[in-house]
Formats: C-alpha cells, structure tokens, sequence
C-alpha cells in the first residue's frame, strides 16, 4: 500500500501515512493539537490548514474561501493525502493555544444549589491543628500514638487510620516545630485517615479542586477547604476534543494504538493546567492542595482513569466498573501534593453517570418528597424522574451544540459568549454577553434565546428554515446555504460577522428534540404527567443565565407552570463541589447511584416516535406547548 | 584538619577520610560490604585486610597472626589511617560472599506453635475462583458490580473495596477468560479488598512470604496459601550487620549520610534474594505472590519501612510508630507482584517490638487461663509473662552470642552447625551438626550445650575461666588467650579447628546473664516466683534443637519444673507465618500489643543487681539453681 509523508512545517513534525488518510489523522498521529470541534466532520471550520506543496483531493466546504482554496487553504479534516505534502498550520487552528487570555476568563457557575445547605460543612480533607505533649520517661509512647489519641480528641473520630507516607516525616515534623502541628485528615463515615502532617498551625492553608469533566467542556472551580469560599473557577474545551467530539468517537479512538494513553493525556493536561492557572491566580500553593474531586459520565471517567472504555459502545454496554476508588494524585499523574487524594462520584449506568449523580446531589431530589425531574442539557442529555423515594434516570444523545461546539460560531459560557439576544422591530438584534464586551461567538443560551426570537419574529419556520421571503441584510447565503446575522463584523470582538447558519438550526433542533423527548419518554413510562411535576431543575454549562421561557418556546423544556422551573447551572461542578466540601455528601452519592433506575431509551420504543415528532419548532403536536400557541 | 585517600584495589574504589578514621570505616563509607559481625569491636577477626602500601597505625589484635601482621594483614576495624593506604580486601571478609552454598542451607524452624491451631485458616491473600454471567440487555451492571455479588456470595462478606490498579484491567480478564475468572482478595475484618483478577481459575496457585528481620539473622519462609504448607525456608545474616553489629550502633549509622538508605537497601537485599532464591527453588512464579508478613524488633521496622530511628536511642526512647500500615511492594522495593500487599506485626515499645508479638500470639500466651512466660533470646532477649488477663513485657541487650555472631567460630543454625556438644571421658567431644556433615562452627544452642559440659566437666569453673590445671590437647592459650579444641581441623569442613574462647565464654556469660535477669527481674516486679508459672516458652533461632537441661545448667533459664518448657524456635517467624495464614490472627496482634504493659529494665533498680549476680555459671547464688547444685 502507498504510503506518504506529511511535514507539518511550522511544529518541525513529519509522519508517514497511508493513501487515502486525511491531513486532521496525519496530525493526531504526531500530536499535534489541531482544533476538530465537530469531530472532523467539516462542520466546524477550525481545522483549516494550508498546504505549501504536494498532492492532495480537498472536499468541497463552503467554510474556505474560493480566494483561500487557491492560496492552498483547505480543512484538513476534509482534505485526502495522494502525495507526499507539507502544511503549514496557522496559531489559530491549534487547540492548545494557551496563554492567559482564553484561561482567565471568568466563568459564573449557575444558582443556588438545594444542597449545599443540606449538609454540614465537613470537607473530604481536613487540617486539624494540634499540640500533642512531649514524650518524657513517664509517657514514651509512639509518637504516632500520641499524636491519634490528640487527633481523637480534636476530631471526636474514634478510629484514625494511617499510610506509610503519611507517618514517615512524623518524627521531624513533631520535634521541628515543637509539637505543634497539623494533620491533614481524610473524612471518611466515622472515621480519618492521616494523609501528612504539617509544622505548625497550617489549617487555614487548605484547598481543593472540584471539577466536571464534560465531553466538550472541563469545568473546574478552586475551593478553601478551611471556610468553603470559591475561590476561582474555570471552563475549557476538554482537549479530548481533537480525537472526536463525542463519547463514541473518543471510544473509537481509544482502541488505537496508544489512543487510551493520548486521550488520558489530553484531559489530564485540562485539569493540570486549570490547577496551576487557578493556584496561581489565587496565590494557592500547590502543597496546599490535599482534595479533588471529580464528576463525569461514564466515559471520561473511563478516560481520565485510563481504563479501557470499548465495551461501552458495544452491546450490551456495559462499563468497567460505576464506583471509582479514590487515587492518589501521582497515579493519574494530577499534580497537587501527592500525598492527597482524588475521588470520583460514581455513576449509574453507561449513559447516566457520575455527572448526573452529582447533578441529583446537587439539586436535593434525592432528599424531597416532591416529584422532581432534573434535566441536564449536555452534550448528552441526562433525565432523572423521582423523588426520596425512587429515582429514574435516562439519558439521550443531544450533540454538543448547546455547549458551543460543532456550530459555525459557538462558543463556551465564557466573556464574550453572546448569550441573550432580543430581536426587536425592523430585525433589530440586541445581543448580551457575558462580561458585557464586544461578542466573539454565541454560547448555549444565546442559541436558544436567538431560536425563540426568530421564531417568534417569523425569520425561522416550524421546521427550522429561514424564510427566504423576508427582504433584510441580516439574512444571506453563503457558499449555498442560508444564515443570519446576529452581529456585524463592526460590532464584534474579531471583525467577523457572528452568523447563525440552517446548518446549525438543524444541529440545535436536533439537540431540543433530544432532550424534550428524553423527558417524554420518561413520564410515560412513570405514567406521569409534566403538570405532576412539582420541581423541574434545569442544569447545564450554560454560565448564569438560561432563559426558561425561550427554552419552552423552542420546545427544548415541556410547556409548565414556570414556577416549577430552577435553573441550577453546571450541577455536575456544583455537585463535585458538594462532595468536596462535605465527606457525606460524597458518601451519599454512594446511595444515590444504586438508588437510580436505568431507563434505557434505546430501547425504549416511546422514545423514537418522542424524538421524531419532536423535530419542530416546538413540536408536531403543538397541543403539548398550549402557551406557545 | 588532615584527609588521607584509602584506596580499595580490588575494588576500584578510592575515598577521602579525616586522619584516625579506621579502615572499615572508610569501607563503608565507600560502600564496599565488609564482614563485621561484632560490629567494629575487634572480636570477630571478619574483616581482615592487607594494607599494601601507605601509613597506618594497627591494633593489637591476637587475631591475626606475627607472620599475617608483617604481610600487613591487619583487623579493618582495629586499624587508624595515618596516611594515603592502598588496601586489598580478600572475597572472604566481604559480607555479600553471595553463591549458592550459604543460601541454599536449609533451616529448620522449631516445633509446633500452639497457635497455629487455634486460627481458622484464612490467609490474609485468597484466591478465589468465580464464573459471573456475562451481561446481557437484560443485565447490563457494570462488569465490577456483577464480580461484586459473586464474591460476596463465595464469601459470605458483605463489604468489597477495591483499588484501582485492581479492577483496570477486569474488563479483559473477564472476557478472555468466558467470565470465569480468579479474584485476588486481601481479607479484612468482615470485608474484602480487590487486589487483582487473573483470567480462569488460579486459585491454587496463591503464595506468600512471612518473615523474620533479626537485628543479626533475617529468616523467610514460603508458604502455600491454597493449603498452608511451608515450602521453604531460608535464614541469613541480615547485611545491615556489616554497618554495626547491634541496633544502636545501626541507629547511628542511619543518622551518616545516605545512611538510612543504605541500610534499608540492605535489608530489602536480604529480603529480595530470599524471595527470588525459595520461589526458584520451589517452582512458584513471583506473580502468584500476593502476600508478605514481616516480624521484628522496632529499628529493624524503622530501617525496613525508612522511617528514621534516631529517637530510638534518644531518651525518652519513642519510635515514630508501633503501629505500621501495610504498603504495596513497589513503595519497598519489595519484588513479589506489585498489586500484593505486605504487612507488619505491631510493636508494644521501643524495645518489644513486632517480633515480641509475634511470639506471644505463635505461643498462645495472649489466650491462656495460666500464668505464663515467653522468652525469646536474640540480640535483644524479650520476655513477656501473663496470661489472657494481663501481659508484662521487657527487653534486655544480650548481644549476638547465642546467634553465633562476634564469636571465633560462631554460626548461624544451618546445616554444618554444631548444635549439641556431649563431652565425655578424657574430655572426648563428640559434636553434633545440622545436617550430619562435619562441622563447620558452632551455633547457639551447641555453645548452650558444650558450656554445659565444660563446666559439668570441671573445664571451666564458676566464672567461666578455663582451668589452666587441666593437661589435654584440647586445652591451649593461641595470642594469649585459653581456648578449648571442640573440634580438631582433621574433622571440620575447612580443615580448621573449631574452638571457644574464654572471650567467647565470656560473650555468653554476659548473653545469658542479660536473659536471666530480665526474667528475674520481671517476676519480682509483679510478685511472683518462677514455680508461679506454670508455661514458658523458649523461642529463638536455634534452629530445631536447644537443650532445656543444658540451659538451666548455665544459668540462662530458670531451674524450675521441666515439663514447664516448651521450646518454640523462631517465634517472630511463626507468629509471621500464623498471620499470614490467618487474618484473624493478624487482626489479633492488633489487640496484642496494646494489651502488653512495657517494662523498662533500664529504669528498675532490680535489674542491674540482678544482672551483676547472674554472671557466674549458673549463678552468684546457687539457692537459685537447687538441681544444679
């Protein structure tokens, strides 16, 4: 078989390749970090590179230019190596593009969660300040004794257990600073276990790390474990992301060679580099970091802890393992002071995992005698029905267009993310963003505002296309296929027209009628009705602001009392947070996931016929959203 | 101040010492392994050099001869470094002397553990053998979740944790192996922990090591943890000996530079060659050994685990910890299979340590209605007397003699060992080794014996001199000093002649002294007299012989009725063995050590009287010792 090579100029990297394999492949086989949000489906645009020399057969993409194919400009996602070639790669298609601007962004986690207060402040990992005597002839007990016997007194823990690494410095520490020292403690039930001490009063030096790990997006939030302040939190694209945009195609990938490893790499790489931008920003040592806690679905956790995911996407998916024992933070390779620990909530099933367990914890549906439902609007969408007595969940594929991915310009809940928009008279747009500057792209909430108001202002039809009749400068095609302008290049961040194309219409109606008939499915099984509902907690990476009436008018949530409604933001963060901040709420997670019954939609017959009559604005049966009409 | 470079010629090694460093000192320093059983003192001859060229001032030593002496054969130990020296090591004075000959010396543990059999069976490590119904759509539980429920019905346990280099690779195993697989399972209290899964059923194949780390020997056995049986046995010098004979000189040199290192290398040496030498010689792959139990007196824990013992020998004398959590083999570098575990018998105070345990749990005394005494004679002598109710322990420093280490011709209990002397008419000897084979030294309990009949025999009076009255061949003074012939070169294994000294009498004297005393002592501290008991074990590594009589002749044990003795051998390797094969055995040390009441001679007036009274043979007063007189 042919084989050629590819020289990527710019990074010094060549790789052989066979015939027949596209430029996005020959990239990832050397690591280089191309941006592929779309998953190389030719969607997204961001892969485009250019090719100074060689043969090549490039697909036909409206997303380059005529003037741009002729300079060589091609997405290399959708671009055939026939020869040997080399490719210049721009800064802006890499995905690792660093620096301060895009990690410091502020991103606000969503409102108030029910359980935070629910449970005592205890967090997984404790300083606890004590002055132990000194030993004397009359008293020559270990000095681990009497350092357990001060920490039983402290804590009102009667069993305290220890590691190895935890007592080998004990000697030195005690006699260094005049046995005054702290311990640094793991709560567990009814019992601690020593991780280090420090010299000295440290307690107030504690800190951890919560984090969702989401398929298109990482969040993570910087917590002081001493007074439970959020101190920083951050959001990225999960770097996963260059090997597929969805949980099957990273799956896919995982079974190549040393595909498990690079997949690991990426998010591990995420979460090292928020730690050490948020420390930073914070004037956190990093020595003073004992406690993560992370929450995902079933396949990031997989992947971040390098456990082989293939049997997830094949019949009759199953994973690994649904509960993950703590770590310590030198066997994923995080890098927090490797004598503290990292825990994982643990999740119910295949698609309704650690993420939706936290999103239980942290909405308190788990604890309330009311029907509640939690949706959560992710790249999966994750359902869960039930009140304290019985729980079931569910989840359905929902594609990463709510988090900003795979859309011509999306963009994570970040400064700059348009995420309202008012279309008034004359096809007046007033985009909001967050951070209040100039807009760069359009965030998950800007895309269901922006679908109700061209809704509602009659630009887009039931079906999702733009009405060709309406005479507006706004309204264009491009390269064959109709959009609208949200935002002048004048007015936006880069100079670029910020435009919402039918593609990415078609994309979003996808992903409402995901969610919507995920939930439908789920009534009916229960025999329930939305207006039984008491509590619907909304949950998802769309930063602090939903707007729940757009949400109905699209027809991503069922038509109800609005009252009903919370939106609680990312819950899967919050509940890791929740966990960190409190070792039995970490431990009720443990209850709570055997407590969840799986629904599996796939199989559910009810759920195909939801889905497809679902694919209107709102729905087929506009009986279902009577305040629409 | 003046620095001298010694270089080691054989060796390749130069280093740089202050003026009136020793030689051996400087060895060290360099790391090159230099036999010094008595620990630097000039007794054991071990460490002879040549120096061939240079200054230096030697000591007098009858050790090496006039002839040697002109060659510039000098004691290592003995010898000041006055100038820059080369120096020529023979292979005979390097400790690490390794080949098969001293390692594949079988030893023979002692007699029957009263223990043994009051523990069900239950090794700390079980395979066990399950076959789960693969999932279905019907059952889609995680693959853990469904090994889970099959192990808790094997078992009867109701609590399984896992780690989570136990369950990575549980997918492939299971599916491999069509769902039948072995679980690798360390038992605790009423739960079980994950280690490992093996494809099919392994479960006969499942191994571990108990061990005993003496401050002058290191005994390891191979146990069958499917059945129980001892595969094998080794016993060596630990190294750690050529940094220092007895604890506190090792204390000591832990403090030196890499000091600590060195000797926890040493020991882990030790350890490792065992291990690697029984599986080989046993046909056991290291992957099928999961467990390790280590025995010991409290710094050879510290130096085992590198926890520093400096406070050991400081007053108030307090370890870092008595209590010592099991690790995996890789923090030790200890070479069984990685997911293993190794555990560590508790201590009770600096000076009874987890060896001390392991002997009252091997001899049952910690579960007996009647009053009973362990002594366990070793560098350190331990004694413990009670019963269920009450335990008194205390230690006495008896030095290496009855170990067979820092005497002329003294050995450890293996094959080529004397160990029962009879002397008869026209003082004819007639020894008795291990194995049969002509003798190559003498071991404990020959030298226990041959006092015995030295002084039965007139050949040595009440203070262990040897009658210069007496004419027989056997009789001589070599370099100044009486010695007795047990053995003339015409019938040994080296063609030398095997001899006691008075200084070696001497060492014994002082070793048994040490023992006898702190019993002495003990009994009065609690107000009982010797006929009060009514059990006393004696343990120690004598291999399978000590004669009873014999040592209440010399005044090492107490004269009292002899079917009170029983002799238990090494017991800090049977309690080893007894916890590997019983995890409630091993949960027991756990209630042993806290329940035992530490006595420190060193502060009880009554032990140094007693101590000065006893070193005569048998003893000042002779009231004490009716059947011998």
């Amino acid at each position: 078989m042919d084989e050629f090579s590819v020289k990527f100029t710019a990074q010094r990297k060549t790789v052989r390749v066979k015939r027949g394999t596209d430029i996005l492949t020959a990239a990832v086989k050397c690591g280089i970090p191309l941006s592929a949000s779309c998953g190389g489906e030719g969607l997204c645009g961001k892969c485009r590179v250019t090719v100074t020399a060689g043969k090549f057969r490039a697909g036909d993409s409206r997303l380059v230019s005529a003037a741009d194919r002729k300079k060589g400009v091609v997405l290399s996602c959708q671009t055939i190596v026939e020869g040997d070639l080399e490719v210049s790669i721009g800064s802006s298609s890499l995905e690792e593009r660093g620096g301060p601007d895009d990690a410091s962004r502020e991103f606000t986690p969503g409102g108030p969660s029910g359980s935070e207060k629910a449970f005592a402040f205890s967090p997984l990992v404790r300083k606890v300040a004590i002055e132990v005597p000194g030993p004397s002839q009359d008293d020559n007990m270990p000095d681990l004794d009497r350092v357990c016997d001060a920490l039983k007194a402290a804590t009102g823990k009667l069993h305290v257990s220890t590691r190895l690494a935890g007592v080998k410095h004990l000697q030195e520490v005690l006699r260094d600073s005049d046995y005054k020292v702290t311990a640094v403690l793991a709560y567990k039930d009814d019992s601690i276990e020593i991780l280090a001490f420090e010299p000295g009063d440290t307690s107030k030096a504690n800190y951890g790390f919560a984090f969702d790990i989401g398929t298109t997006t990482v969040a993570g939030q910087l917590i002081d474990l001493a007074g439970g302040a959020i101190l920083g939190t951050r959001i990225a694209f999960n770097r996963q992301s260059v090997y597929g945009s969805d949980v099957i195609t990273r799956i896919i990938y995982a079974s190549s060679p040393e595909g498990l490893e690079k997949l690991n790499a990426a998010v591990i790489g995420n979460i090292n580099e928020m730690i050490s931008d948020l420390a930073t920003q914070c004037g956190v040592g990093i020595a003073d970091v004992y406690a993560v806690v992370c929450a995902g679905n079933m396949t990031m956790m997989h992947l971040l802890l390098k456990i082989d995911p293939s049997n997830i996407r094949k019949a009759p998916y199953v994973p690994a393992t649904s509960v993950f024992p703590p770590v310590h933070p030198s066997e994923l390779g995080i890098r927090v002071n490797p004598k503290g620990i990292v825990s994982f909530l643990p999740g119910v099933s295949t698609y309704v995992g650690g993420d939706t367990v936290a999103g239980v914890l942290a909405c308190g549906l788990f604890d309330s005698d009311k029907l509640s439902l939690l949706i959560d609007i992710g790249t999966n969408g994750e359902v869960v029905l039930g009140n304290a007595e019985w729980m079931i969940g569910a989840a359905a594929s929902a594609g990463p267009a709510f988090e900003g991915s795979g859309m011509s310009c999306g963009m994570k809940a970040v400064a700059g993310a348009i995420n309202r928009v008012e279309i008034g008279d004359g096809l007046k747009v007033t985009p909001g963003t967050i951070g209040g500057g100039k807009p760069e792209g359009i965030c998950g909430s800007g895309y269901i505002d922006l679908l109700c108001q061209m809704r509602r202002r009659g630009i887009i039809a039931k079906d999702g296309k733009i009405d060709p009749g309406i005479r507006s400068g706004r309204i264009r095609k491009a390269e064959g296929v109709r959009e609208f302008v949200v935002a002048f290049g004048a007015d936006t961040a880069s100079g670029r027209d910020i435009t919402v194309t039918e593609d990415d219409i078609e994309n979003l109606k996808r992903s409402k009628g995901a969610i919507y008939s995920a939930v439908a499915a789920i009534l009916k099984r229960v025999d329930k009705k939305i207006s039984d509902v008491e509590k619907i907690y909304i949950a998802g990476g769309f930063g602090s602001y939903l707007n729940i009436e757009s949400s109905i008018y699209i027809g991503l949530l069922p038509d109800t009392a609005r009252q009903a409604y919370s939106f609680i933001g990312n819950s899967s963060l919050t509940g890791a947070r929740v966990s960190l901040v409190s070792h039995e709420a970490y431990e009720k997670t443990l209850e709570i996931y055997r407590k969840i019954t799986y629904l599996d939609l796939g199989s559910d017959p009810a759920y195909m016929d939801e889905y497809i009559a679902s694919l209107f604005f709102p729905h087929t049966d506009a009986e279902r959203f009577p305040s629409v009409r």
